[in-house]
């Protein structure tokens, strides 16, 4: 009968699998796949709804994914959709908790006692702060200076556990009582996000320059969970996004003329953008310049100025 | 092991049986589900996350869902997802799109042909202006009218299409040819929302002065999908959403008098609002007071004014 | 020319005054308002242009404003936008943050130094934990209960920051240094937000059962900025939501027996709904009809069960 | 006083000047800025906020722009906002409206008579169907053709408006009448965005593949608007963003390659990843490679396989 075309819901036998299970994060934190909602299967499925009968004869799954993600046509990976439950460190979770279009319900201290565990910091764990970039770190301190920073770390989470029970003993209002708990003490969380608002979220916090706390979490989301979940989707979000280099204006100019080999072209163009600048027979810092002679390096392209 | 709290996929049997059906809204129209996350049980489960452990002995599922619907705590209704395949006229989908906080996909009319179906309104269908209300209609019109009516809109609809197919053979281009299709004309499209987001939909679109297409719609939504979906959320819905009143400060203050028995104070209180302003012996049309008289014809309690 | 109906930009004197300006809370927090777009009047500019032609002989602003908000016509309230400059306890700023319909730019301890203030809690201002509300408090310890723990409070921030300042000077990247700041260490941000969602944070965080701290920051906002910005529109939030009564559908059954006199009736009614179970000469706590009775009693009606 | 740093509200008198012009798009449709808040100005002083003192000494406000979009940290061009009056046909505007995070006050044409203009096509405005894009067009039609498909849309329209007067006439309610309007109607709305999601759209839709008529209001609203608001946003927006190219993983080892000289290794790679299939002596159509393709050109690059 035309009026009953039964569906089955969609499921993904290799999420299944690691449904509920704890994938392990940091000294004590964790990520569990509580549900979820679609795969690469239901991606183009919306796909075609909006192309409608024109596109029975579009090339296969595959190319539409890619083609896609490549051209951000974004609204067919909002059909998916996944619940996780997260334990992460509260620092951590003021960073995560930005990213708004996801839907949250997290522990709450104010109702319940919060949770007896911290980030704890091993003494090979310890950062140094990067000289270049203020928001960055670079290399570890020796094990014997961590040593000592570990152990006063363990004393400020124990002074502050203490007298966190000492309020709650002597009755003060559990939303009171919380109030100078550390940034390290673990929260936890049900997030619910769709697919597209998830890679976003991936691409920011899988970067290089995000925090090791939060990168740590979103490379199990990427490389644990989303690879499995949709691997189709995946590979072409590594391959498009994760994977690329985007070049300004300014860098394809620069671009033509080294393909071309006018050189000093290439050298004069950069100067106009003040790209060149020298004191002390130096390039003064020039950051414009700096991100372009990375990008360059990763094509194993020569710099024209040097 | 402990790592290994391994779950299954949450799924409610009575909305799996209708998974893909279409449920027929107008005279072409249709609403398929496609595919659904949680259930009653999930928001529990989320709500339980907030509340921690000091929640265990909370009292059961029923009266924990009723409060987070009396108290507007929604996030745990977030948890919750559904996708919908919708057929609607592009005249009502204009006022559904309005509707933010959703996924979509539309069929799209610049890659493929519109679809060939129209609302088409019966004879006995054509609705008369309001008089009090701009946006509103009240009773139909005689069938004779009607008729005539109808043949009018089959005229103008079978002359659009024809245009249209015109425009097609000749070889406009599709987004070009469709910039006079009629509102009526059918679009589709896949429709993903929480379940929060839809009870809001569904509290504005349920009610009463909503357009009667639209409301079709929500209404199918309400009492053929959600209820079988979360039929406890269903039920708080209707108890504290659907079928509340609320009343404003001033509302409160007339109540009051009503209730111990001070008629004249309630009057004079209602005047001192500019309620009561009279003009050749009638009141002026007020509509604070006339809305407080319909809640009071609700709950059968007198005017004091009359 | 009918081609250049120039405009210039609506402004609020009584907000002008104040721009800038830093409202005090708590002990070390402000709220400053940086810039705002609108007024009252472009609310009802704009649903002027929604109504059309057609409102011309509309009743007056303050009548339509009125109507907006009793019907939760939102969209209207969306055209005015408002700029705050914040600085709060970042454990409030946790609970701030799950508003999600704004605009931030926070303060950011990875970047810089963290703000060297934190939330202190004065010797009466310690709250006891309520015995009926797990998330509340009900009363203040005696002082020399607050002596003490306002100086455990002082040990445990000083400790704090001694570690923070040994952990920058050793070089840990900030990053990295920050992750034991008690959840008390102030945090500032600009926060966005558009009139409508910053009426239904008011409405949520203005409440009783809000945390104290939070609250405070809500009034500060609600009558010392709000109240200056939209006049109208305050007025109407005040009479329609802050202090406006809902009734459920079972409440209403029972206030159509109890306003027709019929007392034996509301009571059998309220026992159906298992409202009025006793044990030991004493009705067993249920939620609903005490919330009931917190209703009536603000319209002075005496409960049937009584 | 400490507490007084009294702010005055931040202006852009460009833009003042144009406040409330109509700029004309399309045959009878418009744009006009009717308020805004913010400016190149304003992104900075929020960018600050984020990065606190540390910045002070930071590189001037058009590096800190352009660092800003370069690296797509978003926030802080969401402090700026701007309300636009837009009258389109509805056709576009159902493109208009999928972009979510706006705020809208749409015309009613259920409360109001439908606005009496629709979008008329010139005798040499007729677009061919594209042969390569289902969603393009390619060329005009000449104007004989032209002639006889502007007079058949002039029928349609003035057919349809005859019979929605008819239907007003008769006291069809108005809200219904409107039911079979043509899409070429022309509605008006308030359109309120903050300066990220503004950029987004323009991205999206004053791109080569948009549609003609909604482009050309995006191209109004950049060109004419944005340019005066934020200019150097505008020009970092224009360098980073619109003329910017970006490079898949597949193109970039390609790209190596070349850059090296290594043609026949470049023609491998290609190969392998199945974008040099040949039929008939012709490579067949293989959507990445001519993308591709397409972005060697604007580099001045040769194909290696040609």
């Amino acid at each position: 009968m035309n009026n009953f075309e039964k569906l089955d819901r969609i499921f993904v036998p290799q999420l299944d699998e690691i449904l509920g299970v704890k994938l392990p994060v940091l000294n004590d934190g964790f990520i569990r796949v509580v549900d979820y909602m679609g795969s690469d299967e239901s991606i183009v499925q919306a796909a075609r709804v909006s192309y409608g009968k024109g596109t029975k004869k579009m090339s296969e799954d595959r190319g539409l994914i890619r083609y896609l993600i490549r051209h951000q046509h974004t609204t067919p990976f909002e059909m998916c959709e996944i619940k996780l439950h997260l334990r992460v460190p509260m620092d951590t979770w003021r960073q995560w908790i930005r990213h708004r279009t996801a839907n949250v319900n997290e522990y709450s201290t104010r109702y319940s006692i919060a949770i007896d565990a911290s980030q704890k910091t091993k003494s090979n764990e310890w950062r140094i702060q990067a000289k270049d970039n203020k928001q960055g770190s670079e290399g570890f301190f020796p094990i014997e200076i961590g040593d000592k920073l570990t152990d006063r770390e363990s004393d400020l989470q124990n002074f502050a556990r203490e007298i966190y029970q000492e309020r709650l003993s002597l009755g003060v209002a559990r939303e009171q009582a919380r109030k100078d708990l550390p940034l390290s003490t673990y929260t936890e969380a049900y997030w619910k996000v769709d697919l597209h608002n998830l890679l976003h979220f991936l691409k920011l916090r899988m970067e290089n320059h995000a925090q090791f706390e939060i990168r740590s979490y979103a490379n199990v989301i990427g490389n644990e969970i989303v690879k499995k979940w949709c691997p189709i989707t995946w590979e072409a979000f590594n391959d498009y996004v994760l994977n690329s280099l985007t070049f300004s204006y300014q860098e394809n100019e620069i671009l033509k003329k080294i393909y071309s080999g006018k050189k000093q072209e290439a050298i004069d163009i950069a100067d106009s953008f003040g790209w060149l600048k020298i004191v002390d027979t130096r390039f003064t810092k020039n950051i414009e310049r700096m991100e372009f002679e990375e990008k360059l390096d990763k094509l194993g392209i020569d710099k024209p100025w040097e």
